[in-house]
């Protein structure tokens, strides 16, 4: 069976939000990928195409189509396709749990889906179960997100919604709300408690002016060097490791 | 004036290591990389090519191009170039100076440029002077390491050398030699002295096993989550802010 014309377009589509919000679909790629997607999350699977080098067995349940290797490659957003591509349905969204007594990642506008994907990635490795992103970061479903995460927005709730609403409600919850900042007391000298929402901002203009008013401390990681800038993820998995080795 | 083919040509061959190693020539692109390597820098500039727009005033001593960015396009290996490129030759090689008291950085062949790249930017955020890679860490002078150093390269001494003799030198020199290792001991109960040499390892393979058997000491990031493993930037980022706030 070959793919319709119809099928190939709307799978390509999915590469762009528009199409994605549209039809509520978004694709997975790559064998460990949907690997995991099958066999460990609750995300419901539209369709699943695949060369026949994809060996892990598929459920009965779910539309599946085997392609050659060029119909793959008409069909991924990947430069180097690798033997399978799901559509996926939009998960339903979990709204942020401000009872837990853990750190929860505020992202103050996350222009890179690289970046994005990182740092669910890396924030899944410490531990963290909750991000919140303002309305305007990167869309969670865009397929370098996906792929940078590897596998950890499987695993992470990313609960999208206005950050000023988002930091009263910490606050509400005896929440800190410390922010990464330029002009912050050092990482190495600042105590964390458990309870800690940690605001990271854009790449290029850090966090909004009106939100460091509502922060209750900002920190910075000291340069000792003279590069200008961290890569915002790697500003994230660094101060995400000193928080946990506060805790230990 | 506008570009012959042969410029044409032997700029854009620069992409690829074979060629820049012949010509020992290699390739620094954007306005901001190309101003802080005029301004800033001991690099030898052999040619400067640029669009009207690149207002920076250029050196007598070199040869300059204006030229227009549909040229700048056909010659650039960046997928939005950006006013100017510029063709620089081979810096001498500076060897090691195991006399510094200071963290020394060891890659066991790390084979993506983007991660080299952030690798060296972090580096210099944290005050690393030097870095020795093994003889098959990626081409330093590969465009993709130079764009993610973001003008780290001009700082930060990378000596490419056979790791196992570097680990000798460095002993002989008072260096711990630590290792980021899986099943080492916990970042959080390490103590860093100051003249250490840090070993990280490919994205895939870690460390080799016949140079973990050289460490005098093994160090893990301890991890919390489910993610599989930290990016190696990452985990070399986060390993530097915690011997920085060993020293503090």
């Amino acid at each position: 069976m070959s793919l319709s014309k119809n099928e190939i377009k709307l799978v390509k589509s999915l590469q762009i939000k528009k199409y994605r919000d549209l039809n509520r679909l978004f694709v997975i790629e790559g064998e460990k990928l949907v690997k995991e997607l099958l066999l460990h999350t609750h995300f419901k699977v539209d369709g699943i195409f695949y060369t026949k080098e994809f060996t892990t067995p598929l459920p009965k349940h779910i539309h599946t189509f085997e392609i050659s290797p060029a119909e793959l490659e008409r069909i991924s957003g990947l430069t180097t396709p690798n033997k399978v591509l799901a559509v996926v349905k939009y998960p339903k969204e979990t709204p942020i749990d401000f009872a837990e007594d853990n750190l929860i990642l505020l992202l103050d506008t996350i222009n890179d889906p690289g970046n994005l994907g990182t740092i669910i990635r890396t924030a899944d490795w410490f531990g963290v179960r909750q991000i919140i992103g303002s309305n305007l970061t990167v869309d969670l479903f865009n397929p370098k997100v996906i792929q940078a995460s590897m596998g950890a927005v499987y695993r992470v709730n990313f609960y999208r919604t206005d950050l000023h609403l988002a930091i009263e409600k910490l606050k509400e919850n005896n929440f800190d709300i410390l922010g990464a900042t330029l002009g912050g007391t050092s990482l190495y000298q600042t105590n964390f408690q458990k309870k800690t929402a940690l605001v990271m901002g854009s790449e290029s203009h850090g966090i909004s002016p009106e939100l460091i008013r509502k922060l209750s401390k900002e920190v910075m990681i000291p340069q000792v060097g003279e590069t200008e800038s961290l890569n915002v993820a790697m500003a994230t998995g660094i101060l995400l490791s000193h928080y946990r080795r506060g805790l230990v």
